[in-house]
């Protein structure tokens, strides 16, 4: 059904697959479907390289573009798994629907996955934290500056090797001013401007020592919400607590996946609104024990302090965390290397 | 200081200045300025044409990218002018420092506007009506997909020849579920996602028969904001009101010259918040005159009903409106036609 284009060279003996920094090396072959005269043409895995768009190309003036992240691992056996693809394949068409990009075939997306894993093979290294880390997006392509959705968009899928992501100890700062999402906003889906209007909030809270915020609801600054690339958990006493997804929150499948494993593992696990000031309280009467994100970049993110206002807090260090608890449960199944009773796994063959 | 390379064909014969769909045609040259290793690079003036970008460029995936639309106008003894081009050159900066993009130089923005207006003269046709539309934008060019800041932009400038915006009697509807910004976001900037996020509610509406949305506030829905790509004036009486600008607000620079106009002319002009109950109040008691955007693209576009839930509302057709006495005030200055008393005109030369 696709057309395979292979690249003549390869530049995976350049590659130190040991020293890889996110995001920044990628394999030799791209998947590329264009969508015109009212339907998703072929599509087409070629050798990877620029595009070439108009500069009046719609992505460009009205961020009408969206994003997946998945990662593919191998195993032992050198078998390769995807973990919950049907949930990005469902995310990333919720995401267009919201920023009016046409839904996206499912036999497309599935083969094109199994297609271009299956030529990049060689670029998963087995062990514990190495994966591919896989970028299927959207963009409109359409020339033309009037601000309509377009009639012209590109399905792309990347792929870039990936190492255990570190990235130092985080602390993260609590939001009273900058807002992520507005209700009846596009704060669920993975839409590209969601990401870039983060970055000035962030860099003015990296002065301040954080590296990540954890944003609050936009109307009262009250309620935690999500970190902007990873869902939040708070754990006070035994107690787990992350907020409901709704419409500028997204439904993360590390998330979804944590509460399953909570709920099998007899874990108290609260979904509600958590307020910052039930937090901050916690921290002060020594009940706040953890707090994690959870992204498909990160699997799980331990954060070692907070801030919030002038205030900061610092999070006690524990021998049995929740955080790495779930970090193994979750690599485990995603490694074929655990029973997977909730048929997580998908095989690429 | 900016480095030309002239076009050796031109498209102009071809193109039929009678017949000109906004923003479809563009001129023979574009100006591109690249920045890299922390500051920008000597601005180049060169053949329109594409662009060739990573595919894991930052624009594609965190829609870093910010955008200006300025006009040119041609007056009856050949002379080019821009309408407060400071306005958006400050603008611009504004909106890149939210999206985190470095700040561009004002001398490359003013000599480059001048150098490629000069070199596109002949694009930009006599008559009231007619001009060039410009587009600088900015986009983030840096490969790489971690969700942090690009180190490497492209600001351009692009160009596009226009007539009279007229898109037929525009009705409205007054958003009750969806929302364009909230408290603390990127609302007042002219950032790409902003625009690509309103798609799929305008479509929504279009289906009702309604064209565009006049957005309201997203914690109450309660009041009437701005419409997306105009801002937007209400007449009760005689008396013209309009919502402050904030962090949800853009500040448009046709808006900001209706405020000076209504004020030189004795206009009774109120700016304060406008609530959807006394709209629908005013129209119910025949109070409600007139309702109107105001943006560069359209200048002054008169709105002829408005829907609110399930209630649609007409509009008196007025002989002597004030949307047309501002849209005839404005043209007249904009095309060296009435005294500039505001030292609004900047000539081109």
């Amino acid at each position: 059904m696709i057309e395979i284009k292979k690249s003549p060279t390869s530049k995976i003996d350049k590659t130190n697959f040991d020293n890889l920094v996110f995001g920044q090396v990628f394999t030799d072959h791209m998947m590329e479907c264009d969508y015109k005269n009212g339907e998703w043409q072929k599509p087409v895995i070629k050798p990877y390289g620029p595009l070439s768009l108009d500069p009046s190309a719609r992505v460009f003036h009205y961020g009408q573009a969206v994003f997946e992240g998945m990662k593919a691992y191998k195993d032992k056996d050198d078998k390769i798994w995807l973990f919950r693809p049907e949930e990005n394949f469902n995310r990333i068409n919720r995401s267009s629907e919201r920023l009016a990009i046409p839904e996206f075939p499912k036999e497309y997306f599935f083969n094109a996955l199994v297609e271009l894993l299956k030529l990049e093979k060689d670029w998963i290294k087995k062990g514990f934290g190495n994966s591919l880390y896989l970028r299927p997006f959207v963009i409109a392509t359409e020339p033309g500056v009037s601000a309509s959705a377009a009639k012209e968009y590109k399905f792309m899928i990347i792929c870039s090797p990936a190492q255990a992501y570190y990235s130092g100890e985080v602390r993260v700062k609590f939001s009273e001013k900058y807002s992520r999402a507005a209700d009846g906003g596009v704060g669920y889906a993975k839409a590209a401007g969601n990401y870039g209007a983060q970055f000035y909030p962030t860099n003015l809270v990296k002065e301040e020592g954080f590296q990540q915020i954890i944003w609050t609801d936009a109307n009262s600054h009250e309620y935690l919400e999500e970190a902007g690339t990873m869902n939040i958990f708070f754990r006070i006493g035994d107690k787990l607590i992350t907020a409901p997804t709704n419409d500028r929150i997204l439904d993360g499948v590390t998330r979804k996946s944590v509460i399953a494993l909570a709920k099998e593992n007899n874990i108290d696990i609260e979904i509600r609104r958590v307020s910052v000031q039930e937090v901050i309280e916690a921290a002060e009467n020594n009940e706040l024990m953890e707090i994690f994100g959870s992204g498909t970049a990160t699997v799980i993110n331990p954060v070692a302090g907070f801030g919030h206002k002038d205030k900061k807090f610092e999070l006690p260090k524990l021998e049995n965390s929740y955080a790495s608890f779930f970090k193994d449960k979750l690599m485990k199944i995603q490694y074929n290397e655990a029973e997977d009773k909730f048929g997580w796994r998908y095989e690429v063959k």
